[in-house]
């Protein structure tokens, strides 16, 4: 009844992601048309389509200066000895020979005019400038396409919508853009001990279901929408159940708990008797999340995350966090910022386990970024997380990282910044 | 009537910045009470109150593996050849002398039990258990409080909620947190040329508001709301008036437009007229974005930006962050994630002015960290924002930067990681 061994064998983790992302179909999601005003909807969403310019921009040359537009031939013979006079016209539409008209920084060049002198390099007397240098042509003018030309393609299907796609769309004369639908993800707890938050108190030996709040901000932090399907018992039915239940409407799942070899680890098999393939692996070299496993159901990535609090999240981070990207419809994963830093001190992993360390990193006083491992002792310790900044990878063929050692770090919140930390509270 | 010169002197950007601030009172804001479950609305909310352990956490001694929960000192004279053998109990209350439980990973301890034996250390026969070798006390036990001991501090008033402090607070019995309410900040755009987006269609020489839309998906990522006050006409009462109506409803306020010193200029004089202390700095030796101004009016933050689309994007880097910043109750400034990296050419500033360079940083494949000026002729190449990912700071007494020199780039997109290129399309 009870199986007595642990996981007999580790899967590789990249690996395991491989196999898996090739086990369920790229699918672009369907479509929505979003207003570009209604920019808190539309910021972070997905482009659905290649976005062309639709015009030039700017679409017509302006001045990049407040002077007197010109024609630059009439200052070819400009010096501080032998200066230029020209004529100031009030028309809007025409500069001709020997006159200048005011213009001021982004009006429309007059036609005719080919160069703008600044304000500061004339002398106005009555209704005549003068000019002591001559000009090269296009001087101060910012040319008609000199930012996008007309067909141009400004922003590619597949990318994230960022507060300058908006502002360049909209300067273009876009007034909406396609977005995709966001996926949907379905999150499943289990174990007899979970308790809900908010609606439930805990008894002795109960504890509350935060894993799933802590996934579904982390799906809704890449763009998805998350259902929560509850808290299954510790029983097969339940399970399988709560599974085909929530395959019915979510474009992915994600369980939490029950995913180890004990006796009550029953999510495998429940996963399992739903469909095929199932579990694609189980048992991961990873550390934390080592009990992670990933399986396909319909069609549909599923994801079996331990229980354990700091596992869940590193077992989301290496497979939810691709998934969750492929399902919006992005053109890659959305990678964590990624910098490079020294370690403060020496962190020990586990030769042929990749290993992810919470780390808080610091710019210190002299501009130096600094890394500092976050001391845990096991991966159920969610204080790591609030007291940590990012994280580390030791790989597979490492003991340990070096103290002094340049590290690449995933950062998941904001540097601890020790120049900055009076700049609002000046008062 | 008109002005003929340019700013006759620029104000220093970090003193202009101090002075602003100290002009106007730090408050902290109402507060208002988000439950835990609704994580879209609560992440990224500030905190309004210190959150303290309402419990230990975990709040049970804990086995931390699958395995038998055991008195240690029953296992002191375990060896090889002389192995200890312990009876199975099944009563869930306690552990005698002698004897052993069945734990799962996460189980609550047996009372009397100190140590976990793992499952794979241990031989079952019937109803008893040999085991081969010593245990130390506390072995595979996650102690109560291990993680956060009841009364800590576990997330500071000020900070921004993010999906851990949502999962450690619901974890110690949290349903909900007090957090800031979201200041309001206007937004004015100023201009004869400027057109709605969505509502009007531009005519010849007509330009679309985008750097509304830009600066209020700039502060709603901050976390502030904003509300648009629409456009002005280059007139002084209805400049005047649009000011006065906005801080009648608003925390803060952002015009754009109308700030050089051009005859159609007339944001500046237009803040002057509705109140003290008004102006406290305007012309900036910063590049682009120096016809930028500060000012205060009801003890309200008042920024007056470029039209130029770029401009009006650092003005907002270098003002409207702080202050938003502040509005929203966070201890301190939100920076962009800085990193440091190479230059990969040199770029040019100009002496005496602080000038901010748009770049693109890459992840190479040997995992090396690039740094590529994004060229640009001037501040009106909107373009130039959504083919960078971050910039750089020359400061005011220097000419350029170097082709080769580390640099610190504050980062607002993902690096382009030529690594992770085919991560989410391997089928």
């Amino acid at each position: 009844m009870v199986k007595l061994q642990g996981f007999q064998t580790l899967a590789n983790v990249d690996k395991a992601l491989k196999d898996w992302l090739n086990a369920w179909p790229v699918k672009k999601p369907q479509h929505v048309v979003l207003s570009l005003t209604s920019v808190e909807s539309i910021c972070g969403r997905v482009l659905a389509e290649d976005v062309i310019a639709l015009n030039d921009l700017p679409c017509f040359d302006r001045s990049a200066m407040d002077g007197y537009a010109i024609r630059y031939r009439d200052s070819m013979n400009a010096s501080q000895s032998c200066p230029v006079k020209l004529v100031i016209v009030n028309a809007d539409c025409k500069v001709d020979v020997e006159q200048a008209k005011q213009v001021w920084t982004g009006n429309p060049l007059p036609k005719g005019a080919d160069a703008v002198v600044m304000m500061e390099h004339t002398v106005c007397n009555g209704n005549t400038i003068t000019i002591h240098s001559p000009l090269t042509p296009g001087v101060n003018v910012i040319r008609r396409g000199e930012d996008v030309k007309k067909g141009q393609l400004v922003a590619k299907e597949g990318t994230r919508i960022t507060p300058y796609i908006v502002g360049l769309t909209a300067a273009l004369g876009y007034t909406s853009l396609k977005v995709y639908q966001k996926p949907i993800v379905a999150l499943i707890a289990t174990g007899n001990e979970i308790v809900n938050v908010g609606t439930q108190t805990a008894g002795e030996h109960q504890i509350f279901d935060s894993n799933k709040l802590v996934l579904s901000a982390m799906c809704q932090e890449l763009g998805a929408e998350t259902i929560n399907f509850g808290i299954a018992n510790d029983n097969l039915e339940d399970i399988t159940e709560k599974i085909r239940q929530a395959l019915k409407v979510a474009d992915a799942l994600i369980t939490t708990g029950g995913t180890s070899i004990g006796g009550l680890d029953l999510v495998p098999d429940a996963v399992n008797s739903v469909g095929k393939p199932g579990v694609i692996a189980h048992g991961l070299a990873l550390r934390p999340a080592m009990p992670t496993g990933v399986a396909v159901l319909n069609d549909k990535p599923v994801i079996l995350l331990s229980g354990n609090p700091v596992a869940s999240i590193i077992g989301f981070e290496v497979f939810g966090r691709p998934a969750v990207c492929r399902l919006l419809g992005l053109n890659k994963t959305d990678q964590r910022l990624t910098l490079k830093a020294v370690l403060s001190r020496k962190v020990s992993g586990v030769l042929g386990r990749k290993t992810y360390v919470r780390v808080l990193v610091k710019l210190d006083r002299k501009g130096e970024l600094l890394v500092e491992p976050v001391s845990a002792k096991g991966s159920s310790s969610m204080s790591t997380m609030t007291k940590s900044n990012g994280y580390i990878v030791i790989p597979e063929n490492r003991e340990g990282l070096r103290e002094g050692e340049t590290v690449l770090v995933q950062m998941f919140d904001n540097i601890e910044n020790k120049q900055e930390e009076n700049v609002v509270n000046v008062s």
